[in-house]
């Protein structure tokens, strides 16, 4: 199977390098008869897009989308739909000594002693930067559950290094530049400062929830929808952990709480995170992700060269200090793009099924 | 794509209902020339049977093995090698009345409204009985990797509801019903004893840990090693997180400390957990998972009814007061599924490719 | 990928050797809800069976199906259904000898090159026995297909080696032992006992046909509907060439008759063979297959053994002087097993679309 | 899954429209290390190209590749190659009429009542101008190939209409624009220039040859070297028929004379074309395609509109008398793409495999 490809049925075939002339994506099995523009795909990546914010990278790229296919007059077609980002503010001097050693932490020495060659200019095929076509085809994906079932995908931050970030409202988080669901960041922004001062880095939580999600999405036994949730959500850069409803609190949990109970009006919580035996339930998605420090820092670092040979790397060049700030965007377009996938998947075997009983609602408090 | 199959080139298909004629799987791609028996399959069924301590289920089936196809003269023929279990404990009659209403936490509201209909015997097909097919299939994948790279696999219980267990060596996960790796387990034991007095269940954490991993399993940007074990293990029954390395600990650490170092004599550490960029680093694969508290549980629950009336709930039958109890064998048996996939998949792409380093080792503290 | 997985959607992984245990098949994907019993599926394998004239193999195997998942008080599940048909008259001591040499035209060489081992008896698993569990797989999808668009499917003998085989009608296909759509085949048993009496044997050319096939079916551009078709009819044992409608007599046709003409009454013809642009018009499905004579005959043939040495090898044990006589129920199995697939993923992707036209008629005259 | 990708570890993933802004491909799996450049492309991208005689369309494309990815300083580096090709001679204004009805033999009826909806301008994704990526990337397989095993691939017309066109010499082939493989073209050209007047088509017969395949390549039973040929051949715009070796001459064989006998200077015939039990032995791989005449002629022809009334259609615009004529490279091409597919399917799973005899060669006549 292509390991540059998500999904089965909403396929999504991702290239490019962080240096190279483009980078992009084609989506395979959209259905057809959506609206689709350029704008769509434009507002997720600019959301996501580098040079923001101080609290970012500052290579400066523009992340304009072009659509190269499967699109007829303003409609999507049922064929393969292409999607072109040109990069435009490559800086490839900045690598010119880091390809001789591996920074650790980094995807350096694994591509290396995998394909016995690698293109070290700005982290190459494992640069973040290549989560940019992810987060275009999410927006399809996006839109056509929203369309379809009243979908809605959000994320914000729940952590920031070892500060806790509480939960006010969803309408901030497009407010500030960390993503946060409070009015007031600027705690959070000297606490970036000071980082920035040390050219060390930290890493971040992320709470990513889908609201409106139809019962019966899921593929038992091995692609439940939290399976493919965790997947989807641990490839992505820099993740190191993935947890559902209650994730490693349920461990602590005992059984008469942890299990949602049903009721006409409800389900009375969401442990479950919306997924029990790996099928939606019809209760809000919850997930969230563990990201880890950004390993691009100014402090120099021991490690080995290409030879062998001890070494000390010290990087340079435009990085973020903290990559989750950027990564709520991304998780939103994931999730969009696992769940777009279940629910043709769920329509190709189960689509003469109405489920027997009207759903209930997603909450009964 | 076939919802019950696990990997692309090493492919583990499961098939079977709880209380049916039958359980097991087929395994397609396994390597030919490899000497395969129902012995070195039914050593790890053991491990994982029902019916083996107090603490466990009380369903009493011998899960003896049968290999169908794909073996002759004692040797993998490279043919697809069937798996088949016989179901022979069944009691089906403890299952008459939960058929008309759906247990909270359980899987049955989500398999009525997905697929109309359900097999409401001893959770049907969403029973953690299907695990022993994917035991059955790790085996062999675990006897290869062994022989290809001395690869071993091995998980304990880190945690039991409340409880964390301390790691004093491997030596003793096999010499208690826990998986624990303690000398002694009274406390553990006491703490079940009262457990399975109130009727409730309890949560418990899994780590599972590979050595012997060569460098460079992995095929990303989507397939990443790390992404496809958190796929398998987030489809673990009652799987609610999952982790590698330093996992959520890593948000509140600095890039200069969470990032490996490497020397010629070694990694200094183990936040990647093994994997970096997607791809294996040759440090020790470290995976850890949270449990859920089972939902099989005595005590009364508030639920509906199949006609969305509210009702009340009481799981009789024979349950785990822990799943996590069994689950350190399947954990091991999916890593080894994940693994086994990813060699034949590097070994399709690269199979030319010599690191060009000599791989560092796995640690060198 | 699994190459023992025909299907994406509605997918049937095939396991199992001539003279092991037991053969048998693992359906995934099919929709849940619709009855189904053994005596569904073993009406399709007693078609198939051999043992049944004397023009055919005289091994005599029951062929009894056993459905061991995915069936529950007779209704599909939507969970994986195992077909297990047990292996009960193997000779294995007819193929001693041929363990050291390799049959001309069989599968010994490149089985024993590829995998270094093979299964000499009865074939392994390049023996046509495994047809069994495809055709138990196409009952289930034969069965479904019929429920939801009352596509029928037959095929019949159209060439017995040099001899044409006229179309009377299908009446007559189940009431010979040629599946031979004539009322007289006095004519075809006497080339047959005079071939028996040879030793030698001879190919056939089959006719695949399904009728009240709905528009739309298939995936341009690379999994086309008629693609998929020749993929899994060349795939059948013995076949060297799949023609779709004209076929080979498209060459020295010319644009202005070739292309059916439409009309609100229907097609006018159909040298599309009911596809077009890979994707199904309506018009009735016409496939036509070469199968090429039996290579296990009788008459001394010049090969060489294991260790390359010049060798004669005779083949005893029992064979069909012409596979051709048997092929027609698989091939029709095969063709439901495709539609089925294909039915799916077109619901996949475009289940919100109604054809924007009422679907012509398969044909105007 | 995805019906633009073909192959499933060298994944060819086409995308875009005969009249879009672009066309192209993203091949995934390729193995890092190899050589590659536009030149590499470009060679077998000028032999398919339009408007390179007078007997293929008129239509002017340059179909430059651009390299986007997966390339780095001159090297593949095992990440996709994302291939491009802009398209810059559409003449649109062309196509306004045809899109109130639809064509007969194309794929306008089955496009519009499967998505209901499609881009009618030159065909849209139904064109055969979607080959062009195809070639790209059998050019980038073909490399592989033969630096790999020495593999040569080629293709010859071997039938014109009606004419039997007879082999002279592979060396003729590039010589005229035929593809054929005889010296004097004179004869053709005149029967071209005869249709070419009347605005009819005819169909062409196609020949592709492999020599040097290593033994072992096809994955059995459903993945059969010669059944995912058959599955790329009859994918190929306009193809209506496959045969492999003998193909449907075998009908008539007798089994004694078809079943190539094997000594130890090679096999002596090659009736199977290459192909047994799905397994390629090391004989050249002998594949004939059947194509149809070109549905889009000036002549008019009986059909429907849009809203299912009778209407003449007259197709205007650029057109292939023959697309016959241009299909050489194209099946090349796919036969590349199948093959490189499988070596890498081989080494996944045998790579630790050597033939235990060494392979006999090809023909010992």
């Amino acid at each position: 199977m292509s390991g540059n490809t998500l999904g089965t049925l909403f396929c999504v075939t991702n290239f490019g390098e962080s240096h190279g002339p483009a980078i992009g994506c084609v989506i395979d099995g959209c259905p057809p008869g959506m609206p689709l523009t350029e704008a769509d795909i434009q507002a997720d990546l600019d959301r996501r897009r580098p040079g923001t914010s101080r609290h970012v990278t500052q290579r400066n790229e523009p992340d304009r989308v072009e659509i190269l296919s499967g699109v007829y007059e303003g409609q999507t077609t049922g064929t393969p739909i292409a999607l072109l980002i040109r990069n435009t503010d490559q800086r490839s001097k900045d690598y010119h000594e880091i390809a001789q050693s591996f920074r650790p932490g980094h995807a350096d020495y694994s591509y290396w002693q995998k394909y016995g060659i690698r293109d070290p200019r700005g982290g190459g095929r494992s640069s973040a930067r290549l989560t940019a076509p992810t987060v275009a085809a999410g927006a399809v994906a996006r839109k056509w559950l929203a369309l379809h079932y009243g979908t809605q995908i959000r994320a914000c931050m729940t952590q920031l290094g070892e500060l806790p970030i509480p939960f006010e409202g969803w309408e901030y988080v497009p407010q500030n530049p960390f993503f946060a669901p409070v009015a007031d960041v600027a705690r959070y922004e000297e606490y970036m400062d000071a980082l920035r001062k040390t050219g060390d880095s930290c890493g971040a939580r992320i709470r990513v929830q889908a609201t409106g999600v139809p019962v019966g999405l899921g593929e038992p036994i091995y692609d439940k929808l939290d399976a493919d949730i965790a997947h989807a959500m641990m490839g992505l850069n820099a993740v190191k952990g993935v947890e559902i409803g209650a994730g490693f609190a349920s461990v602590a949990q005992r059984g008469s709480t942890h299990g949602d109970a049903l009721t006409p009006q409800g389900f009375r919580g969401n442990n479950a995170g919306g997924v029990l035996g790996g099928i939606s339930t019809g209760q809000d998605i919850e997930v969230s992700l563990a990201i880890k420090p950004t390993s691009s820092i100014l402090t120099p670092r021991e490690s080995i060269d290409i030879r062998g040979h001890s070494t000390e790397v010290i990087t340079k060049g435009r990085h973020d200090p903290c990559v989750g700030i950027r990564a709520a965007p991304i998780a939103e377009a994931l999730l969009a793009i696992v769940l777009m996938d279940h629910a043709l998947r769920h329509r190709a075997q189960c689509g003469d099924v109405t489920p027997p009983l009207a759903p209930i609602p997603a909450a009964a408090y």
